[in-house]
């Protein structure tokens, strides 16, 4: 039987806090379910780390991560390291490295959650976020510091295999689940380089998939759109900060931050795949318990589906469901009192 | 007497339809008020000219404009000539060359609308958007075409005087208008160089006014908070593609872009500053007269503040508002049966 090794990377803030409940869960279905057995390697590469060491992690610790089967990552960031050093020495490296080209982010109303908007339809798409180059390079620089003329610029990089790779996974994971349609957030009106480039790649995968209707808006419209008829989305595809910014907007509308959950896929299976909630370490709750565990418990199904259980991704999502339909125990951002365990045993209770 | 002079270029689509309804306010306002006298002269600068011409305006044609007060514009693009041609040889040539460095956007729920949120709280806040520079460059361009090595590289530029003069005019904005807090839109946890240089420049000019609360989000959170808690914000400073997602975010959440006007402001006066609807020339529904006039006489009523003539700006805003209230002739996008013509006479009946 395979035992799966999965790497545990709290970080900071609340992300120790909610990955315990997450790896709680993991051990729970381990216990019911003798099929599915895990091995967990914690790794403490977080900002205090950070200032002991002077890295956000060993020299080799890319390579010490290739051993494992997936990463389940917390959140990184508190106020005593700039947040650029954490991100583009931890979070980036790893999405980037481990070629983690696909962040998949669903947009899901559960049962039991309310929406901040009026309307009634069911909210149920995913987006599928380009996650290795785009906007997110450190290719730029500053100049003339300090001078009346300093200036700096930013380097937004698009490549033809980056742009297919992710648009090829988007029309493959439409048909794969039965989706009618793909949405490209572009804004080739404007950025003209990057982005009518984007579009072009993006249409000519579109071409070779013609039973899956295409459609394209300028990111600001769909913006809009998301509030305005969020139950006409099926597949959403978006570059590398186009994603970013939609999918908090995107939990925003299904209950927010505390619930959406992420995954930073490596298709091939080449290298490990990473699973975080797509909140932060928050770092003006942290320590309180409060903290919503179910964003990184969905997190962790996501990573279960990755590895080939469906089965227990959609039994952890029926547990979250169970609990916020009971809505007895939920945590204050959802309008609840209770802590961060409370809600992870109640999860685990359901199981 | 000062007869103001403005020049009023229709554009494409619905761009016509609702320019039409804004000069006819403005020539109502000049019948019922003698101390308000214009000359309004019409370029017809859009698809059709391109097509003609070859070019978005005659090769003099930013010469032609500078004689003029103020530019009411109505919006451009249909489906003969791309969009990337109608916004960077016509919109954006005027923005950068006639240093109109703030994008002006209030987002405010007028009464009488209904918001797709739940929330009750008034929402009534402005983005000032940096418009001349940041992510819209033409600097950059595609290399290896149709190769697999093929990419495309977009410079994103910001420079000292661009993010000094937009912050600070942000301060001033909020100062005069006895406001409390700045926030500032960033990305610089993932856009380095571009988005750590704003932040810096920002804070700057936020540390000279400290009387005024500076606060700072990251754009994917400040999105959501636009749907979680709008009623939070005063003064939102933003780069010029954050703020043309946010302010599209924005109108969503206060009744959708039939409402939504901005102003191109040149601050210092030694360009005509351009006013227009947020919407684009929808051509989906050009031609049958259902465009909502409401936003683009908005733009002409912040036209008329900028010229002096706050009065006027009030008196036409509380048209509107009287109209949206009464619920009797309103366009099928705010859930009414009306025209553009009905409403645009509606609104000027009630000055
Ligand atoms: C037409 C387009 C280039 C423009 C922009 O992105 O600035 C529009 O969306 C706007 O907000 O005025
Ligand atoms: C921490 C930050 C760099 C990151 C991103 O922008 O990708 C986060 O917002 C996310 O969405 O995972």
């Amino acid at each position: 039987m395979r035992v799966y090794k999965i790497a545990i990377l709290p970080g900071d803030g609340i992300g120790p806090e909610v990955t315990r409940e997450a790896v709680n869960v993991l051990q729970v279905l381990s216990e019911i379910d003798s099929t599915f057995q895990y091995e967990a390697t914690e790794f403490n590469w977080n900002s205090e780390f950070y200032l002991k060491h002077g890295r956000m992690m060993p020299e080799d610790g890319l390579d010490m991560l290739m051993d494992f089967d997936a990463i389940l990552f917390g959140a990184i960031g508190d106020h005593r390291v700039p947040d650029p050093v954490t991100i583009w020495e931890l979070i980036l490296p790893i999405r980037k490295n481990f070629k983690q080209y696909v962040n998949f982010r669903p947009i899901k109303l559960l049962k039991g959650l309310e929406s901040p908007l009026k309307q009634n339809d069911p909210i149920d798409f995913v987006i599928i976020r380009e996650n290795s180059e785009g906007e997110y390079t450190n290719s730029g620089g500053t100049m003339f510091h300090a001078e009346a003329r300093e200036m700096a610029v930013q380097n937004t990089v698009m490549t033809r295999q980056g742009v297919t790779q992710i648009s090829e996974f988007a029309y493959q994971y439409a048909r794969e689940h039965g989706l009618t349609k793909v949405t490209n957030a572009t804004k080739s009106n404007a950025v003209i380089h990057a982005m009518t480039f984007w579009d072009r790649i993006v249409e000519e995968v579109a071409d070779k998939n013609t039973d899956i209707k295409y459609e394209k808006y300028y990111i600001d419209a769909l913006s809009a759109y998301f509030v305005q008829r969020p139950e006409s989305f099926e597949v959403v595809l978006a570059s590398n900060l186009f994603g970013d910014i939609l999918s908090d907007l995107g939990s925003a509308i299904v209950g927010g931050l505390g619930i959406a959950p992420s995954g930073n896929i490596n298709p091939s299976g080449e290298f490990p795949s990473m699973f975080e909630a797509v909140h932060g370490s928050a770092p003006d709750i942290a320590g309180k318990g409060i903290a919503n565990p179910m964003a990184q418990i969905w997190s962790a199904a996501l990573m279960l589906e990755h590895l080939g259980r469906k089965d227990l991704h959609d039994a952890v999502l029926a547990a979250i469901e169970e609990v916020l339909e009971e809505k007895k125990v939920l945590t204050p951002d959802i309008g609840g009192t209770a802590s961060t365990k409370e809600v992870g045993k109640a999860i685990a209770r359901k199981l």
